[in-house]
């Protein structure tokens, strides 16, 4: 099952737009707070949406185009973001963002992938026979996980004071759903 | 417990923005498709948020400053958006979702509210009391409730095409934590 590549792309190019006009400059009561311990706070979340960038989507459309399923991707970091967000403001992350995922589309449309390709196989170091239609997908699906998990955690900041209302707010009652 | 009314202010703010960059001529298998019977798509969230604008948060706010517990509010129609949206565009909504938020955050400003104010209480009409301070705390933590709508409502329309990623994205996984 495929999806429609401009569907996708068109999603992928607003993102950075969203999170921009959503985030910055921002109170750090909503952007540098997160939902406990071993959790993340909004700017690790732009961390690792930029660690992506560098390492997941377009390094490993690379990988299927040119090896198929004789090499599986190198594994994603799922704490890369730590190096990434070091030291810097939000601010900063956002332009990189910015910057990193226009670079990525440009690279995509370089490719100018035909029907054909999308159907081609890869290999995920743990999921196994992916096909490259299901890896452009999910870069698409996976900005959308995380605008979800921002949305939480900042909802997460005024769990307290919202009152009873909470009851209403379903935000407040997502666990999360963390990947196993 | 109180929030801290600049950090709300800061947030409701940056709403309709957000929503344009993400949304705006996005394809309409984004943006009119939906989760299933009953259940609404993104065009239906926004209007659920215009509705909300004209009858729910500066509305309920004045009530509280003028009647305090003497008199309920008005219940709130949470089907209310399907008059709002009646034959509009996405981008006719999003313009009036922006115009209608901007003109609250004028009202709210012009009530120049003092930290006594916010302790002020109101009646709801299932919730019982509650304080003018949790009601604008919550038309905050209902932006971000409607944004975690959002992405889930979106990332549904991808759930078939990523493939084997479905065990990582934590957005499909999500049930909606509806109200009672």
């Amino acid at each position: 099952m495929e999806q429609n590549l401009q569907n996708t792309m068109a999603l992928l190019a607003r993102t950075p737009a969203a999170l921009d006009a959503l985030l910055r400059d921002l109170p750090e009561t909503w952007t540098l707070r997160n939902e406990g311990a071993g959790t993340w706070s909004v700017l690790d979340v732009v961390g690792h949406l930029i660690h992506g960038e560098r390492t997941d989507w377009i390094p490993r459309a690379r990988v299927i185009l040119e090896f198929g399923e004789t090499r599986a991707f190198e594994p994603f970091d799922r704490w890369g973001q730590e190096r990434e967000s070091e030291g810097k403001s939000l601010g900063q992350l956002l332009d990189e963002f910015a910057r990193l995922r226009a670079a990525g589309l440009s690279d995509l449309r370089a490719m100018n992938l035909q029907p054909k390709d999308l159907e081609r196989r890869g290999r995920h170091p743990a999921l196994g026979i992916v096909t490259l239609s299901q890896l452009l997908a999910t870069w698409a699906a996976h900005d959308l996980t995380h605008l979800h998990q921002i949305s939480r955690v900042m909802a997460h900041q005024y769990e307290a004071v919202v009152g009873p209302w909470h009851a209403y707010l379903g935000v407040l009652k997502c666990g999360g759903h963390s990947a196993p």
